[in-house]
């Protein structure tokens, strides 16, 4: 799974990734890049809508559980169970999300849990960043379901 | 501000909302119900995006504090701040979100804070629905700011 993969994967299945532009920057098991423009995104405000804030910031936690599972060689269904979004600044321009696993013990407990159980719950966080800034936080739990 | 009326703002000033189809069933300071179709929200498992449930669950409780402040006579610029939803089945089909005022007491307060302060804070809740099962909740802070 690279990239461009994940990118034709998202637009092809998840036809509001592609309304927002949503490019991928990076697809690695360590980490997933997203990006999104301000124009399909923008607000009343000229900002970046929240929906799409947060839309952003789901597609990038579940890529990275895509990508994690693709490479595990696990087949599963992934899930979103809750989230929470912060919005710490307006959001002035085009605007990326990232997530990166921050503990890799959870993601061995997880992966042994789907293995017994054929369910498993994780915990993901993500960050926004517009320039340099970080402008967004998000927590999410994502299921996985054989 | 009624339904049609909202719904071509919403349409004109957050494109996104135009990409998800969305419709606006009610607009009343009571209550705001908004509809969106499955197709252009689908995901990968022909089930709806949580992107576009969690953006769903935005615009109806901005919604309603926008029509709310418009019928008080108030201007603000109206912020989200924070928001947590559950998902809590998955969405088949066309969906909709109904976010109406729980406390009207929070509402007076919100009000008399944004007018002595140029700035309050509320909580509001929104629920979302497909055929008459409730799928998921939606809980946001906003701020109104002079």
């Amino acid at each position: 799974m690279d990239a461009t993969t994940l990118e034709k994967y998202l637009h092809g299945h998840i036809p509001l990734s592609a309304a927002m532009g949503v490019r991928v920057l990076l697809a690695t098991p360590a980490r997933v890049e997203l990006a999104a423009p301000l124009a399909p995104n923008i607000n009343h405000r000229e900002t970046v809508f929240g929906g799409s804030a947060s839309a952003l910031a789901i597609l990038c936690a579940w890529s990275l559980l895509h990508v994690r599972m693709l490479g595990a060689g696990v087949r599963a269904r992934l899930v979103i169970q809750r989230n929470e979004m912060s919005y710490d600044e307006p959001i002035l321009g085009d605007f990326t999300a990232t997530c990166e696993l921050e503990d890799e013990s959870a993601w061995e407990r997880f992966l042994r849990m789907f293995e017994r159980r054929g369910r498993a719950r994780i915990t993901l966080r993500a960050r926004l960043e517009c320039g340099s800034r970080r402008v967004a936080g998000f927590e999410g739990d994502f299921v996985a379901l054989r």
